[in-house]
């Protein structure tokens, strides 16, 4: 672990504060561990996966089913709430927790990713972002403070900076250029009082470059952040890139922290992940797949669209323990899908949660039992080969 | 009430059977009661609302939430089962209950109303009907006979006999020729074994006129079926003339058996219905306005898109006890709508669902108190007053 930037500077500007994070078990052979970090909703286990809720909601799933699944804590999106409904309207109702019916923890994304992707006519300076709202074309400006105290007032657990998101194909200068703003912004950001129940994460960038990816972990780190996440993966690189810049990053980044790596993705690359140090995930993978009818299992992805589950009576795991496998036939599901019924959607979204937690449950069994790196490298190898087949 | 038709023909071709349905209270002003129908999913405590499940599922509902809602049955469809995803599918997997997940009673229309509505290149004869399927064009042809058998082998409580419905528009010839053949094919399908536990009902037709009306309903109470199912109301006419058939219908139908009013309605229409001596109901308004925005309280209707509901921290309805309004604001289920959230169509739709139950079980508990008829048109004016503010 590269942790000498961490002490030898002195940017953050708030007084130290206990770490809500505590390291708990140690793989033996790999760089897995298991954690408890403290949120005023809940202390949550890791590694964890975290649903996507980008606009107040885990499409189809109510509150009291997402607890069922096991999860602890939701990922939901500053950028998309402050555009509709609005935070102003999110405060009114008493903030997110309240207003989205969950009484686990909430991260919210900035939106720097989503202001980079869908909102036109960006302008960036170093004071911030001007551009319009991809809803309805209002010009907004939004500086790293604002985007801070934005997700104060949603009232949410753990808070992302406004970092600069840029192409992988931009040139280095251009990379480089977005690294030392997203720097910049993070001291900002970290300057802004959240309160002591708040913890606010730094975002590693870096794109492709193994060397900026370090750096820039090492500027974060010396900001004492209670957390680190990674973002600018698994944005259209190929596989193996993304592992590669993965386990840079992680390894570059304080072991006593937090470590999230944004949107990121496959069940047999979340096994890989977590034996690189992570702690954290969330994707749309289980949420989107699950509506257009694909499901995840240890053995590889079932289409319930194809005409082979047509008389079906099995499950879309045998082995699955959740409330989905235990009550409905492949050709059930692939009725409601074929005739366009949102129960399809909604059924085969709650597997896939349940498989993504479970998923972690099992994992972090295995991280306490000290066998971690084999078990997940077999367990991923076959999902892959499930793929394949 | 009429019923001297009801003996003076022998045309039932099977043993009497002790009638499944037990009158348990009547209302001292009206022609409201409670009764309990028997069936090998559960008895049914009448007067009820059936959810409408047409391709197997209530739209947007789990099985689980369907029995939080008090509901003891639902109306599927056997035309649309049949066409998809075939009834020897849902039969290679154990039957309609179990395909779907429901452990409650289940009644399916024999699909005779789709037949004429959805289907191309329709022709109809004495034997049965030929048409094309919406879905794919194939052609098929249906007698009397082999809907009913159809609907043994979705394994259902109660099955309906396929029926001829005209336009409301139709020359006089052109409805007694399909009241004929209506009650022609009743026979037929009153002779077709379906087995101790089902039962099958008869379906009056009549159009607009009030003397067919009761013709028929005598025609068919000399068949002796089990109950019986008003047809072809509620779509289109003044609702004037609904009440004004309906009431026709029923006075001439055997008050011992179930009587069940198809298709309709609103909630302060269910009231009034109830009055005349129906037991039973089914509507898609509930599921269908629910996916819409549209929720139903004591009050009238609630339009959750409308913009005075965006700061609302107020449920539907704050005199509901319904998961939906003791967790969500209507700030927050108008957001959902808004963003085309499909957890805004399920949660309203559950609330819609509640609501529909919960009438039924007032109703029940008035009529068992014998001041039913007060009540409910107390409570149907002040929902019509609602609806008109």
């Amino acid at each position: 672990m590269i942790q000498s930037a961490r002490t030898d500077h002195a940017r953050s500007p708030a007084a130290p504060r206990p770490s809500p994070f505590m390291l708990t078990r140690r793989d033996a052979g790999s760089a897995a561990r298991c954690g408890r970090l403290k949120t005023a909703h809940g202390t949550i286990d890791t590694p964890t996966f975290m649903p996507v809720a980008t606009q107040g909601t885990v499409k189809g799933v109510l509150p009291a089913q997402l607890v069922e699944t096991g999860a602890q804590i939701v990922l939901s999106n500053a950028y998309h709430l402050s555009l509709r409904p609005g935070i102003d309207v999110v405060e009114a109702i008493g903030g997110l927790h309240r207003f989205m019916g969950w009484d686990g923890a909430i991260l919210t994304d900035s939106g720097g990713y989503q202001v980079m992707s869908l909102a036109a006519l960006r302008s960036i300076t170093d004071e911030g972002v001007a551009f319009q709202s991809h809803l309805d074309g209002a010009r907004l400006f939004l500086t790293p403070e604002a985007v801070v105290e934005g997700q104060v007032r949603l009232g949410v657990d753990i808070l992302m900076p406004l970092d600069e998101c840029v192409a992988h194909s931009s040139d280095p200068s251009v990379v480089s250029a977005a690294l030392r703003r997203t720097t910049a912004w993070a001291e900002r950001s970290a300057r802004v009082a959240v309160g002591a129940d708040r913890h606010l994460f730094g975002i590693v960038q870096g794109g492709l470059d193994a060397a900026l990816r370090r750096t820039h972990a090492e500027q974060l780190a010396a900001i004492e952040f209670p957390g680190y996440a990674v973002g600018g993966l698994s944005v259209g690189e190929e596989r193996g890139v993304t592992r590669e810049m993965a386990a840079v990053t992680a390894a570059a980044l304080p072991s006593d922290r937090p470590r999230y790596l944004m949107g990121v993705g496959l069940p047999q690359d979340l096994l890989r992940f977590i034996a690189m140090g992570y702690d954290l995930f969330d994707c749309v993978l289980p949420t989107r797949n699950g509506r257009n009818g694909t499901c995840f299992t240890w053995q590889g992805r079932v289409n319930l669209r194809l005409a082979r589950h047509a008389r079906d009576p099995e499950p879309i795991d045998s082995d699955c323990p959740c409330p989905v496998c235990r009550q409905f036939s492949r050709a059930y599901l692939r009725h409601l899908h074929g005739a366009g019924e949102m129960l399809g959607a909604q059924l085969a979204t709650l597997h896939n949660l349940h498989f993504y937690l479970d998923l972690m449950r099992q994992a972090r069994a295995r991280i306490a039992a000290g066998d971690y790196a084999d078990w997940a490298s077999a367990r991923a190898d076959a999902i892959d080969d499930g793929e394949r087949a």
